[in-house]
């Protein structure tokens, strides 16, 4: 071999050696890189999607607790309420006994006033009688219409109702024109 | 320049060009790609940490709502049960009225253990008065220890505290020996 076909084929071989060098390079390095930032896309899109998702929950989970509270508190006296509308009904019958000493019945006013101006405070206030709607009003009795009682007119109330805001505690029980 | 000088200079500047191109290929797609995933890596990292963090919050946040839910419900009935003691007050020197006929006196009682009651059903209860806990009463008046009569024991209630489970609404106004 002569010097010169020596020299070509060295330089040959330092191409072909440096070919299989990026060869190489591109199996080991760039083929798995690509897989590699594929996956870390995959990972980083995933990752963010479920972050997403979660400050949405977030914000309803807030948004349903705010709004759940603000109906807790406006109906927070309901079940006291409740409870305390049979001791005004006694109270009623008790102003209704016959021969009251002044000081007695101003006694009682005291505490009726009292225990309506406590349940105003809180959203309780009577339900209004004047003319019938069965969303409010109970008829425990019928009186037949006539020209000075028109139908739907309330002839009486038996016992009052209440409602605590819009909802209804109990509802008023009349007699009614029909 | 000789053949030979040629030939090396040639073989050197083919691989210098080869050396150039494994450079320029490390600049144009293995550095960038690298780059790249290190970017998707990070970006990955970066949302699987703010997910964490949001669904630690979300946590977090569903916590402190069932905690405040809890509190808003033990003490819902705070603000009313406040409010109608002065009616129980009332009741009270109502029956001390004298000559209160039998019909007045059990119709006040009925209304005085039918509130006592809305309320007991709501976690409200009379403040005991066994002994003086400054916690739980307030001395309006004291009285001189005796044997009979040793200090913090209560000579008389002016005026009935009420709790709400572990709260105290209003303390019991007494007199206390000192």
């Amino acid at each position: 071999m002569s010097k010169k076909e020596e020299k070509k084929k060295q330089s040959e071989e330092e191409v072909k050696e440096i070919d299989e060098a990026v060869e190489q390079e591109k199996t080991v390095e760039e083929q798995p890189q690509k897989t590699e930032l594929e996956l870390a896309q995959e990972k980083a899109e995933d990752f963010e999607n479920k972050y997403l998702r979660a400050i949405a929950e977030t914000q309803n989970i807030q948004r349903r607790s705010n709004e759940e509270r603000q109906t807790l508190q406006r109906y927070r006296s309901q079940d006291l309420a409740k409870k305390i509308l049979p001791s005004l009904d006694n109270l009623e019958r008790a102003l209704q006994v016959e021969g009251l000493t002044d000081d007695v019945k101003k006694g009682l006013e005291m505490v009726q006033e009292s225990l309506l101006q406590a349940l105003k405070e809180e959203g309780i206030e009577v339900v209004e009688t004047e003319n019938f709607d069965h969303n409010l009003h109970m008829a425990v009795q019928t009186l037949p219409a006539d020209e000075d009682h028109p139908a739907d007119t309330i002839a009486e109330v038996f016992q009052k109702g209440y409602k605590l805001h819009d909802r209804l505690l109990r509802p008023a029980m009349v007699i009614v024109y029909n």
